[in-house]
């Protein structure tokens, strides 16, 4: 059983990398593996980026929706899953939108991957590598993302960094 | 004959990694090598920028201008040639200001490198690393790039992200 | 005696990579490691940014504070010290609002660098990976780390890039 996780900039590549390599082992296994879309739509931009997501798929995996309780989403997985989640830092802007406790919340998700039974990739975009940003809101998003990819990375088997398609393995 | 794809940031010395790499196999084989350079100069900004790069590559390079069609300005080398292209973000942002049909472009563009009988760098800028744009046009010139920059990445034969002048080769 | 730079995005764990490494060293030394700390306590954000710092470094660390000086730090210094300076971004800001000559200001602290007689790391933003910025002044700030980051990484014997607390070495 383990957990991978998948950092990169937008399109780079990296929800398809981590759905190639979840397919490779569902198929394996015979199982079919689940997307974990943490993706809400507020406006058309989004319903159009989720919808070719989808059709991106097609109709070998199931689709579980967690905006915000992702935590509950793993843990309702039966034992050996085949599970993408893409992807972290939308999760992290509902929660910030919500005004969740940001900390508590990565705390219990590292728990949760950490005892999680089966096989997970944890799709998450870098976002700190620009100059800083104007808003007090987008600097605090970025250090939130950044303390989050720290510590899931630290519990993770495997971190693979994407750009152009291509990934690094970095663990 | 082989493409390399040279991805980085802004003043990550990309540009210079490419250069020299062209260098040494034009002298190997006695050729000029080519700059194919997409900028326009919009403002006294970008003319310093373009005069500053034309200064530092000196006299032993052959110019071509090619801010939109460059398909045309790489069917029109001789074979062999030794060529870089620099760089693939303004030649994008050149297409987008004009309301060019990207998706058409960048499969017209992979096309001609695949035909390229030559030795060609193509030099990118890494746009997708910072936090979501305020505004949809940077969105959604942020995804061109990160979709261009895969199916060229697909096509090459090399493909390398420099950082502090410093390349890690990554296909 | 070396000299290391350690580079990436914000909240990458680049500060941690370096502080840990330059504990390391300094242990087996038997020498009181220091950090020179560039950043000036503008607003309250900055503020608690600094002191979170130092409240993570613990006691085992002697503080320097060098917002502009730099080389006047690191040539204080006795031979063998074992030191961090955190950050180079930040120093480069300092300058630039104080309006001073970033270029010669560069090559002496690369001149310095190259003259330290101790362990020294280096650490450093990643800014120029994402879309070109609105303001000329931000743009103008990319363009001269990204020229600080290649000159150092010439002078330097390690770089590292680091991304969610993990490193690649890259020269």
């Amino acid at each position: 059983m383990s957990v991978t996780l998948v950092l990169g900039g937008a399109r780079s590549g990296k929800s398809a990398f981590a759905q190639a390599a979840a397919e490779i082992v569902a198929k394996a296994r015979g199982a079919t593996p689940v997307m974990i879309v943490t993706a809400q739509a507020f406006d058309t931009e989004m319903e159009e980026r989720i919808a070719r997501h989808q059709v991106d798929r097609g109709d070998a995996w199931t689709t579980l929706e967690a905006p915000m309780d992702l935590v509950a989403a793993l843990r309702g997985l039966p034992p050996g899953a085949v599970a993408v989640v893409d992807c972290l830092t939308l999760w992290l802007t509902n929660l910030m939108l919500a005004e969740c406790d940001l900390s508590s919340a990565a705390t219990r998700l590292v728990d949760a991957i950490v005892e999680f039974d089966g096989e997970l990739w944890l799709v998450s975009n870098e976002v700190g590598w620009g100059v800083v940003p104007d808003n007090a809101l987008a600097r605090r998003f970025r250090d939130e993302a950044g303390r989050l990819h720290q510590a899931l990375a630290r519990a993770a088997d495997a971190v693979h960094l994407v750009a152009a398609g291509l990934s690094l393995r970095m663990k």
